[in-house]
């Protein structure tokens, strides 16, 4: 092998590495940017005609915003595909197609589950009456059960096909919980001197409850307590459900954003995620999806409480689609956010670190 | 090869071809007994000391049953397993233990299928509280995506493993719908002379809604207008959850039966089913499980609509738990039944063929 072949060949396992141990570096003189899609319903009516434009109408939402921020790491956060809606056995192939305006742009990403993403088809009622099972037939499909393609499957199948992907597939221990897992923002001098810790974790749904259970509270104090004993990094958090909590800050009057015509529609229980998170003074924000109707801010003890805003064609819910943005700068340790929508335009711009 | 033995094997091959045909013959002399296995349960919780017992206890109802009653033949009438409580990659396990009594006593059977025996595992909330997940461990298990095991698998599991199974997969073009055949009885004298026509239905439940389709109806229309063209034969009907018809019926003077505490928990939408049994005279009565509080047959048009009798310890509710028994004799034709309990005693005797 010629020498200039082994250097680059050791260089792509170096950097490959470096991104399994979920390290970024800040770019010089840059900030770090961040966008949240957040319930892109992908696979949704797969059936219909009305489906497929959905799902292209979405690509294009990714597309305005991965080109008017240019983000340096993208978000997926939850409900990524609508899997009661995909009757083929491979929802792999919805996950892959809702990735790439992402990796066409060469742009790192990572994901977390929610509640659409294993859960297994529903089939439409209307589907036995005298209309009968409309193209994909179960009579001509190889298995007509569609049981769904299970979050491990989901993840690993992402994991395997991308070298962008930053997701992992979690401790064991925590399973049938899978998203669980930490990605590390380093300055740009030092990679041993963090700028902030991302924390992601799956809040359930579809295959099992819509819950984060007493072991991932466990894990997280554990690798909490490991990586940033004294608190002295800042933590921003991402899961996909709201927790109880957003319940009680929802009609504060500090709150930022455009959207506030829904309820929360919070997990089944608190299992003392909340708790852990309200102890660390370093936890800065809390972001999730699953309501596609809200997308406030709102601060909760020293923390704030964010929404995504949601992106995706696919899924209930016709407000005008977008992303949020965050937006981390090293000293001073600052972060701010705001939603790009649609249409180019932003809004509800709000300073989370102080 | 020995002669002998190529004639046993001959003769096997002959059995088990009029067995996959579908065909009984009256014995000499003596009427047709069916024994009614309704809402087993087999495998509700699995996890506990409490589940096993259930089973155990359930193995018990049916050998009193089968000893006592010594029926020629045995129809599971559905929820033979709970599979949202089982925590196994392959249900079957229990769906044999289910049969084991009957196959130990070289009775042949048919099954249907329910609501809970394809559903998928429903993971109890209490497993994300600190008490955790018990016994099979998501850590140790190989998969704990826990899918369940579909009715196509658990029907031909059945099938490979057991010559007594008269139980088929149902034409393709039904599926997902898969408990769905005809079986029929004939004369002891004449193969080609039936006594009666049993048809299986399946009720969906489980991974797909509660419903007998259109198509079904459509099955059924051909079927019976293949096999009695001019509705000579008696015909008789097994699904699991009842039809919309049983909620009108259940109010009735002419019922028979001994629990009536429940409200009937019908079947999502008619599909037509009940007009198409309407029209042909020859139907005289339908049979189905699922409300494991009622066991009464009334009278509806010119056929009678039954309940079976909760046999099973698995399930909801506590009512002593017994077997509805059917016994068609031939020459004048006659439909008569009855329950019989757990302790022995018969009640609920009715004639269903007047």
């Amino acid at each position: 092998m010629p020498r200039h072949l082994i250097f680059s060949y050791l260089s792509l396992i170096i950097a490959a590495a470096a991104m399994r141990e979920g390290n970024f570096r800040m770019r010089e003189g840059a900030p770090f940017k961040i966008a949240l899609f957040a319930d892109l319903h992908f696979g949704e009516d797969a059936w219909t005609e009305w489906g497929p434009i959905q799902d292209f109408n979405s690509m294009g939402v990714m597309s305005i915003v991965l080109d008017d921020e240019q983000p340096d790491f993208v978000v997926y956060l939850g409900d990524v595909i609508t899997a009661n809606n995909i009757m083929i056995a491979n929802a792999s192939l919805y996950w892959d197609q809702a990735l790439s305006p992402t990796r066409a742009r060469g742009i790192p990403w990572s994901t977390i589950f929610g509640n659409h993403d294993d859960a297994p088809f529903e089939w439409p009622l209307d589907w036995f009456s005298q209309a009968g099972i409309p193209q994909l037939s179960c009579a001509r499909g190889s298995d007509c059960s569609f049981r769904g393609t299970t979050r491990l499957e989901l993840m690993r199948n992402e994991i395997e096909r991308n070298s962008l992907s930053f997701s992992t597939d979690g401790p064991r221990n925590l399973w049938p919980s899978v998203s669980n897992y930490v990605l590390k923002l380093s300055s740009t001098s030092n990679a041993r001197d963090p700028v902030a810790l991302m924390y992601f974790l799956d809040s359930g749904g579809g295959s099992y409850p819509e819950i984060i259970s007493n072991a991932q509270v466990k894990w997280f104090q554990e690798k909490s307590r490991e990586i940033n004993p004294h608190s002295r990094v800042p933590e921003i958090i991402f899961w996909h459900i709201p927790s109880k909590a957003y319940e009680k800050v929802a009609i504060g009057v500090q709150c930022v954003g455009s959207i506030f015509w829904e309820s929360v529609a919070a997990q089944e229980a608190e299992m003392g995620m909340m708790k852990a998170l309200e102890k660390r003074d370093s936890v800065k924000a809390v972001f999730v999806g699953h309501n596609h109707g809200l997308d406030w801010c709102c601060p909760h003890r020293k923390m704030w409480l964010c929404f995504a805003r949601h992106t995706g064609y696919g899924g209930y819910g016709n407000w005008a689609r977008g992303a949020r943005v965050l937006e981390i700068k090293q000293q001073p340790f600052s972060l701010r956010s705001w939603i790009r929508m649609e249409d180019g335009s932003t809004h509800s711009e709000v300073i989370l670190s102080s």
